[in-house]
Parts: structure tokens; C-alpha cells; sequence
């Protein structure tokens, strides 16, 4: 398992960490399986979703921001009740199968650390799971 | 990892895949582990629901076309943010664990995937990933 | 694969299951891989989330009652459709990496069965899937 480092500079801020992920699968020598992207926050997240127009990354932060806003009268008292919900909603891993040592992401895909109360010092975890009958 | 062929007809449509990934563990020959369904689209989706009443489809679109509305002042100019943004809610990939050679899906649970900017030709990735214990 | 019981008491409710997981990962004497909690039901899911403060629960489920409101004029009649509307939202599964036979939880993370219909007797699969190159 690679432990991976994220600095974050916005509150809410999608970061690409494609490449390191890539990375950690190639240095595992593993070539058929499926690659775990786990985030051990709570206000964070992982997501998949488009890698050419940042424009996108911006909408699906700005739904999220619209339909759970900060400060709208949460119970709990550190004002990052929002980014707690939002961490549930967007999920915190995502599986991405493999196959001759090669992520098999689409074309337009990328895999994007999802911040909600930043800006923060963040880890991801990557677990290599290559499949038994490899 | 096998690769399954999808075609949509409409813009928003869960279509049922249960079967089809069934098919691709039985040809795995596995017995214990973990399949992986993934879908390499940026606007379109995979999710676990009912399999009875086809309603229970259309209530989670209908939902989901009231949060995240199609055209509702987003910054990506090709007409479908509100698809990536419900694909990162619905996520791209589920694992469901299997025992027995068979699915560990409840009774009333199907595999369905979830297109958001259709029709469309899709594809869909099942990777089952053995337990190296089995 | 083990399958644990969890007895729900409210409509809506989250309810610690992080000890039952860590318990089969150690009954199970694995040292490397991923652990996958799957819940085979269409109105509850399993999400991961703050462990300390009860509010962050009790604050995720008012974000979905607001954003998926019972009884809002949907399809399905079986008086339910929000709850399964909010388990595609939640999603069904969670992959969580251990290392050194330790799940990589972070400090403040556990792992919640999320009833989104009950109160319920509910089923809860646990696999521990070990990596090939252990």
C-alpha cells in the first residue's frame, strides 16, 4: 500500500492525483487486478470524472456547494458540517480495474481527491490488488 | 476483465446489467472474491437497486434531475454538466462480493447502468478479482 | 465471507459497525488487501464518516431528508422511494485497504450501516479479500 501526500488550497478544490496512481500501479510490477483509491478524511473524498475541462470539476463543486451549503444550519459545530456531507456523497475510494499493468481508465477520465474543508495537509492511500488467478 | 456492450436510447436511463455480469463470473470460474463493474464514461454511471418495480428506477432519475437539472446556468458549454455531475454522485464502479461461485446481490437488488447523457453507445467493465486465500 | 446482523430502531439511522468489520478482518488472519463491506438491501447502504461527533450522522441524514423528502410525489407506492433514491446516493459498498492485518481507517473514520427504511433486522456482508502477492 502507498501513502500518498495532497496539499489542498481552496475549501473546496478537486486535485488530479491520475498520475500517481498510475504511478503506485507501476511499481507494483502487478498487471491483471483493480487498484483501491482510499482517502482516510472525513471531510474528503474520491472521485472520477472528467480530466480536459476543468469547467466540470468546477460544476460538480458548485452543485455541492448549492444543494448542501456551508453554515445552513447544521448541529454540529465546527463549521464543516457541509464538507462532512458532501465526503458521504462523492464517497471515499474508488475500484479501478487493470489489465496487462495498465489502469483501465476511459479516455476522458481522471481521478480527482475531492476537498471540502480545505486548505488542508491530506493523505490518499492506494492499495494494489492484484488478482489471484494472475 | 471482460468488456460489455451498452446502447442507450434515452438521456437519462438505468439499464439492467445483472445478468450480464452473472455471465462473467460464471466464465471466471471463480469461487470467492469480489466482482468489480465499472463504467470508463464521465457521464454515465453504475448503481445497485430494486429489481422489482421499475418506478423505483425512474424516482432515483426523476431526483436526480430535480437537484442537478439539465442547463441550469453551469460553466462547461457542452450541454451536459449536469450528467458529469450526477455520474460523480452515483459513482462509476460497485463491488459485490460473491461466494460460492455466486453474487452475494439480495433478493431484491439488480446491477443497473446508469446513462445521464444518452443515448449513447457505452461500455461496461467487469473485472472479478479472486481472494488469493480461495 | 461473514454476514453480520444489524437491527435498525428508527426510519433513518446510522449505526456503528466499525468494530464488527475490524472483527472479521482479524478472524479471518489476513495480512494485506482490501476489506469490502457490502450491504445487500435497496433502502439502506454503508458510508464512511466522523466517529466522534453523533451530529455529523444526524447532520448527513437532514442534508438527504431535505434533499430527498418522504412522500414527495414519486412513482414507486410503496411509500419508500426516498429511502431507495438515498441508498443509490449513499451506494451500497465500501473498499477499505489494510496493511499489517490493520484496516487504514483514519483517526476520526467509521464505518456506518446507513437505514434509510426501517426500523429493520438488515444483513451485512463483510470480505476480506487478500491480495495475490502476499
Amino acid at each position: 500500500m502507498e501513502v500518498m501526500k495532497v496539499s489542498t488550497r481552496r475549501r473546496s478544490e478537486f486535485i488530479d492525483i491520475t498520475v500517481e496512481v498510475e504511478g503506485a500501479l507501476d511499481r507494483s510490477g502487478a498487471e491483471e487486478g483493480v487498484v483501491v483509491v482510499y482517502v482516510p478524511h472525513t471531510t474528503a473524498g474520491v472521485t472520477i470524472n472528467e480530466n480536459a475541462d476543468p469547467d466540470v470539476r468546477a460544476d460538480v463543486i458548485g452543485v455541492l456547494e448549492r444543494l448542501v451549503p456551508q453554515g445552513a444550519g447544521y448541529r454540529h459545530a465546527e463549521g464543516n458540517a457541509d464538507s462532512h456531507v458532501k465526503a458521504s456523497l462523492v464517497g471515499s475510494s474508488v475500484a479501478i480495474p487493470f489489465s496487462g499493468s495498465k489502469l483501465a481508465l476511459g479516455t476522458w477520465q481522471g481521478v480527482y481527491f475531492a476537498e471540502f474543508d480545505g486548505p488542508r495537509s491530506r493523505r490518499v492511500l492506494v492499495k494494489v490488488l492484484r488478482d489471484a488467478a494472475g
